[in-house]
């Protein structure tokens, strides 16, 4: 038998202690957020209402290049992290390529993805701050699940609105937040003006996370004691999320390698942004040659065919507005079985590094990623998230490309977590019931233009 | 925040290079396996036409204390070994206790439970002596992910009956076993004798461990270049699974403590006796004062109200006499959601150990069992198989002891798996659509009066 795996950890001792904020090295800022109302710059305090005063702070914190990670945090990433890096030997095999595969397992965390590692963070500075209860969106649930347990954890009341079609395709994500004590409410729902609003115009909607934030901002602003956490998109996320490449770094060190592509999936760009961020610092300071490859499902392709725009983050509106590649607010997604990726928008840093040049992006159809997917899970051992099988479809393309040209390049991809409570998807997939969705230029088109009306 | 949790890792170099045969240090060792025609004694080679030469050599060595950990298997412990030993100091707090409690997580393991070392040793033996396909039942569908994933691995076909009430309560996990590229069939299924005779003597039979087992083992007797294997009771399962308890007993050290008390749940014995031997080892050869106590469902109670006798480790009676604590192997067991623990006896090394006092039993009711595990999942972020459960449970009675008697005591447990394809029993226990299930005298008399027809 050839090698199989090679596993990478870090000792305790290694696990980082401070986060990246690249908005401080960035030459070109992200623009900054807007009051939908005076079309003026937004102030951390614009922000308090709605996030806990510190997370408001890191929001447009654009100076700091290092942020301590808060001790209770780091203990409790102690717990499980370092998360594995792992050299997927058996894949490339599979795949006959020379490239050298690596992927950092974020699928190992208590919950089973990358999402535990902001949610620790934003439920800590909510407790920190005196504040009661939380509220949140999710799609496919990982979110959710992790801000349940952290909530549990910091001693925090949590209230989740699940876009429906997850709530029906993925019974057990709701079953895990309310095993962890959380109150989970399929969104759209009737409990909120934004809820009923569009329940009233579109009865049969199915929901999206543009929907479901919307309600639970709404929640978050008509409760005392209450915030919103996001489990995605936004600035402070993606700067906790860092701390998966700070480990990565590290542990490619031990590997002897630095990887030549990075490739993450891409809903708003937080495993993304987490991986490659530390990697890309060295692209901005030292000119390092470096491949960023963001991975977004074809059905909701805001990177490669979105525009960038000042517009909501929001369904309904009550967001600031965010200057990102977007596919309109008002974007409803197909339902396919990735919900993590189902958002119309880019966080603000990656769509301005984007636009800079600094990254790419890649569409992927559901069926390839789901064939990604399996083939993954045969050589690995690990059922990836149907999110995640972006990631290493992107990741089975390029190094199919060194199969061609016999480059041995090193590509680091992440795994943001494991797909258990998705083999219901797995199951349509193996029984040949997924299809592909591919938007027309039409489609897209018309959502832009409402876009466009925003500002 | 007081401390969550405190995670002990090995590095790799310290995985154990050797698994423990608790055989070779038994004063009374097991009795031997009996061929149910002659009655005598079995010689390895009599196990031969089920099992790979070397297994069937590993489960009757009674001298050899340490067994050498093939490379090839060891390089794929790496892959998920060291599992984390962790203190559990929320559920201390939340149990009130000044008990010490601590976990091994086999729950990291790839396919989310310790069934993983077993699978890959016997999958990897199979191989080199060049076996192409094999074969086992599975219960609650952790064993049969395990081989199916090992049997890719190793490059061999698998073929795998899963148990009707599990196919029908977990899916999901079959639908992992299909992604893994194994051939899943539900027992009993009428495509062996053994099935059909069980179908149409009883036509909505929902199964058990016992049937599932008599019908692959009359496929891997009836097919050239196949092998029967098998997730418990057996001593060399057992054997690979020492691999728990030996990093644990390093991992302890770490901690600077050593277990008063060892706790685990108990099904055919695979993962009570993983983490249990190498301590027990200390018990028998220095008289070191450690407790062991095996947790088994109230509805299968076959330490505490069986019998030790021998009897057929199958439905049917295909396979070696084995002696052992046993409720009857026609006993048919009460549809609890632990389906794992759902077996009519006891592994023959564990029924000589309790036979002689060195260890305990308890008995769980299943919704205890489930009240622990929310618990647990709160206080731990991890969702436990409803089979671990049974030791968290056992757990909390001893942490709760303490708790009155001031002691503080070091309690080990094992968490042998997340149960995150156990959500739909989650589901039922949350809305109290679960009951227990008490056994009368009579009931277990009735097929233990069975099994003494049997020798």
């Amino acid at each position: 038998m050839s090698k199989q795996q090679k596993r990478y950890m870090l000792p305790e001792e290694e696990i980082p202690r401070y986060w990246y904020n690249i908005q401080a090295d960035m030459a070109n800022k992200p623009l900054p957020p807007l009051n939908p109302a005076t079309k003026q710059p937004l102030k951390a305090e614009d922000l308090y209402p709605i996030f806990a005063k510190e997370l408001s702070r890191q929001e447009l914190d654009q100076t700091t290049t290092w942020v301590e990670i808060p001790e209770e945090v780091r203990e409790m990433y102690k717990y499980y992290r370092s998360t594995p890096l792992v050299r997927a030997y058996a894949l490339e095999k599979a795949i006959g390529t020379p490239a050298h595969i690596y992927f950092k397992n974020e699928s190992v965390s208590p919950i089973g993805s990358h999402k535990l590692n902001s949610a620790l963070a934003q439920a800590y500075y909510c407790k920190q701050e005196g504040i009661t209860n939380i509220t949140t969106e999710t799609g496919a649930g990982q979110w959710g699940a992790a801000l349940a347990y952290a909530a549990k954890v910091f001693g925090l009341e949590a209230a989740v609105y699940q876009v429906k079609i997850s709530y029906e395709q993925k019974p057990y994500r709701r079953s895990i937040m309310q095993t962890f004590g959380a109150q989970v409410t399929a969104s759209p729902s009737m409990s909120t003006r934004a809820g009923k609003d569009i329940l009233t115009a579109h009865p049969n909607y199915q929901g999206s996370l543009g929907t479901a934030i919307s309600e639970a901002v709404e929640l978050a602003m008509q409760t005392p004691n209450c915030r919103y956490t996001l489990g995605s998109v936004l600035n402070h996320v993606a700067l906790h999320q860092t701390i998966i490449g700070l480990e990565a770094e590290k542990q490619m060190e031990l590997a002897g390698e630095y990887p030549d592509t990075i490739i993450a999936c891409f809903g708003g760009g937080s495993n993304f942004g987490g991986l490659a961020f530390p990697f890309m610092r060295h692209k901005i300071l030292e000119g390092k040659q470096i491949r960023f490859i963001a991975a977004e499902p074809a059905s909701c392709p805001k990177l490669t065919r979105g525009k960038f725009e000042y517009d909501f983050g929001d369904e309904v509106g009550y967001t600031p507005l965010l200057p990102m590649y977007t596919l309109g607010h008002n974007f409803e997604p197909a339902h396919i079985h990735a919900g993590g990726l189902r958002y119309h928008g880019a966080g603000t840093i990656v769509s301005q590094l984007y636009k800079d040049g600094l990254m790419e992006a890649v569409d992927i159809q559901q069926l390839e990623s789901f064939e990604a997917g399996c083939l993954f899970a045969q050589m690995e051992g690990i059922i990836p998230a149907p999110e995640s099988c972006h990631a290493i479809a992107a990741t089975i393309h390029e190094a199919k490309k060194c199969a061609e040209t016999g480059e041995e390049k090193v590509i680091l991809f992440n795994l943001s977590g494991h797909g258990l409570i998705d083999m219901a998807s797995y199951d349509k997939y193996l029984a040949g019931d997924l299809t592909n969705y591919t938007l027309t230029d039409e489609e897209i088109q018309r959502n832009l233009d409402a876009v466009e009306a925003v500002l």
